[in-house]
């Protein structure tokens, strides 16, 4: 217990737990990778008090894993180490509103959504919606995926947001990283470096994140098409076209199936696409106009959504729907991107190795900027068929690679897709140890993930 | 003479040289730090050749210094050690058009107008503008410094165009980095790291960018202002109300003046705004007016410019026009990038402390992205006004960091800025020694930068 004790001196003593309860909490997230006790957990308030803990663990060479609301879905916070998960779910504060900049600057733990109504006054909002976990994802760990979602079509991920940060290193030193002005050429573009590496370099304790301001005027609607080639091809025309959509998702029609037997939603089970657009009355209807067009182009038709249901409302339950299926099977995810022009063959191939491996699959994604999620629920009992299910994902995730993409559109690599990395990025990785080893020369920080 | 013959036996002979006149062209850049030649200048045509070059030098540890167009301001490529230049201009090619994707894959030499002189068939167009130089300024050179210009208020700088590059590290390693996905989370963002690192960290050898259509409307205006802080003031106000510009750059009335004394364009000697517009007709002429209002709230007026002149062809002399006015002299120059809310307090500050040392400063910059140059002509020989003028611009560029700013917003770092970069970046700087280092182990690329 010396450990508990130890954290306890050096943060208060209700705030660091080894109950079996907490620890499990922060065992897992939400994909199916094995979870993995810690030795500790902590909740820290304050960027001294997570430097604090970082040198007690340097100096010992314990892990520390930093967690935000465990959300993620590639195994990304999982203390495979054990060692110290610090939960950053307290330091959830604005620190400061910069209304005139359109930034804002907040601690890791604050949530999405919060973070969202509390811009709401100042008619700004931060963009890059994590789709379903809007409600419970921090932005810390949005920032540490690099984090996108529905509006990233037309505001780009959450990297692009990301303007200043205060990070611990593995070393425990605070750094101020980035600056608020909107553009730099100054020095290496660290920040760049920490979004994205998964808490594996440093740990964000303060963000600066620029926003855009509320659109004057929003219009969303729905379209249905024959196939899912045709939907996609539509989407690939209108990204071709650069049409200014702020959002456009896809769904197959095995997700809209999925999401009718979960909430009697009662939508058309053809392959779909919801689409939103922003910006002034006017140029909202004409944008919406000529993507109308170019989805008609491919036999797309405008739909109603039952009961006057909202698009984001529906696509917010995709991912559960779809686990609701068959509730004792795990998921097996991609989290594919690829060039836009691609996205056609990619949904035709997953289909066809799907097919071949006798699985069931699911898609849906952010389709606008090239992502797709491919979704296969097995049951790990059976191992013949789970074995294919893998398989499948293997094929897929290959395929993408084959075609200049990337095996993470958004999840991150975590322990989930560790196994792609060497495929993907080559004698790059040794780089990537090489700067592990600066930020963390003992590696302590959230060790085990990426690869 | 044995670097000449050992270069010409990898490469080809007539595209190694040790005659004075082309080691005299690759001496300087075209700030006023010093000169310096270099030993041999290489003229390689593929990436294999690079490579070859730096392996060589890697084993004899002789400097590597790539070289675009020399365009640069801050002495980014003087070889200040000596050593190997790497001219790059004959690697100019458009390598690949993936036209759906709105990407192009392009060699490092390729000049900023050829490139999109190539892409105007296809309708689209490489939006980071480097404003006066666009008409020498490589591509390799823009990545290097992660250049900016007058469209990046709507499009963005160079990083966040550059989709995928391959590389050859200081070892002489061949890397590919990034993906043609639009968006990725898979690994460290070692691609960002790459561009504005001024050649220190590898050398790119193909660039992968992303591109956006040429808009089917463009509205231009010029307004003068009483004041230059109500000039400033309206540009603070138009970001703030997120008025979609796709320009608008901002010159004081001694940038003006200089201006006319140049060309004679018969400019008003007011400060002014130049701003476009781009979109379909409506948008655009609803932005304008949106725009037209806001700069009339701080008694602005829209106004001609005379005989028809175009504002980027005024603008594009901005800068030699200012050094027309004392040919005898040198420039010192600031780079200075701000939150946008403080860009009439550095406005009004930097005129105060000119004033304080009476010595005559020309503003004028990319505005709306909180960019701001500051010009100081003086003579070298006329030791107390060079000392004023350089204490001048070092007061300028602490009140610019004191107010969350940046010592460099698109110039890069290179000679000239080395002396703020502590001070900007605190800890951080060792950092990015470290990551030098993984990049770079013996130190042979562009040595002496940065820091």
């Amino acid at each position: 217990m010396s450990l508990a004790i130890d954290l306890a001196s050096l943060l208060a003593p209700d705030r660091v737990s080894v109950k079996a309860a907490d620890l499990d909490m922060a065992s897992h997230d939400e994909s199916s990778c094995p979870a993995t006790l810690p030795d500790a957990v902590a909740w820290p308030l304050t960027t001294d008090e997570v430097s604090r803990i970082v040198r007690y663990a340097y100096e010992r060479e314990i892990p520390v894993t930093a967690r935000g609301a465990g959300s993620s879905l590639e195994g990304n916070p999982i203390p495979v180490r054990g060692g110290i998960v610090l939960d950053l779910s307290l330091m959830n504060r604005v620190v400061e509103m910069h209304e005139s900049d359109l930034q804002v600057t907040v601690q890791p733990g604050i949530v999405y959504n919060q973070l969202n109504e509390q811009l709401k006054p100042h008619g700004l909002f931060f963009p890059p919606s994590p789709g379903g976990s809007s409600d419970v994802a921090t932005i810390g760990g949005m920032a540490a995926n690099n984090a996108s979602g529905i509006y990233s079509v037309k505001y780009g991920g959450t990297r692009d947001h990301v303007k200043a940060a205060t990070v611990v290193t593995g070393a425990g030193e605070i750094l101020h990283l980035g600056t608020r002005s909107r553009k730099t050429s100054s020095g290496y573009h660290l920040l760049g470096l920490l979004v994205g590496s998964e808490g594996t370099l440093a740990i964000a304790t303060e963000l600066t994140l620029s926003l855009v301001g509320v659109p004057q005027a929003k219009q969303q609607g729905a379209f249905a098409f024959p196939s899912e080639k045709l939907a996609v091809t539509a989407i690939a025309e209108m990204m071709r076209y650069g049409v200014d959509l702020a959002a456009v998702e896809f769904l197959d029609r095995r997700s809209l199936a999925a999401l009718n037997r979960f909430q009697g939603f009662g939508l058309l089970e053809q392959p779909s696409l919801f689409v939103e657009v922003h910006g002034s009355a006017q140029m909202v209807d004409e944008v919406f106009a000529t993507a109308t067009a170019l989805c008609e182009e491919q036999d797309g038709r405008l739909i109603s959504l039952p009961d006057g249901r909202h698009p984001w409302e529906v696509r917010h339950f995709t991912t559960r729907a779809i686990q609701a299926l068959n509730p004792q099977a795990k998921t097996i995810r991609t989290d594919m991107g690829f060039p836009i022009s691609r996205l056609p063959d990619v949904v035709e191939e997953s289909y066809a190795i799907a097919e071949r491996h006798d699985v069931l699959l699911h898609t849906f994604g952010h389709a606008g900027i090239g992502i797709l999620h491919a979704l296969l629920r097995e049951d790990p009992a059976d191992t013949v068929r789970w074995a294919a299910a893998n398989q499948a994902k293997d094929e897929v995730v290959a395929f993408v690679l084959s075609v200049g993409g990337t095996a993470s559109g958004e999840h991150g690599i975590g322990l989930g897709s560790r196994k792609y990395v060497q495929q993907e990025h080559g004698e790059a990785l040794e780089l990537m140890k090489g700067i592990k080893q600066v930020f963390d020369p003992k590696g302590i920080l959230n060790p085990g993930k990426i690869w």
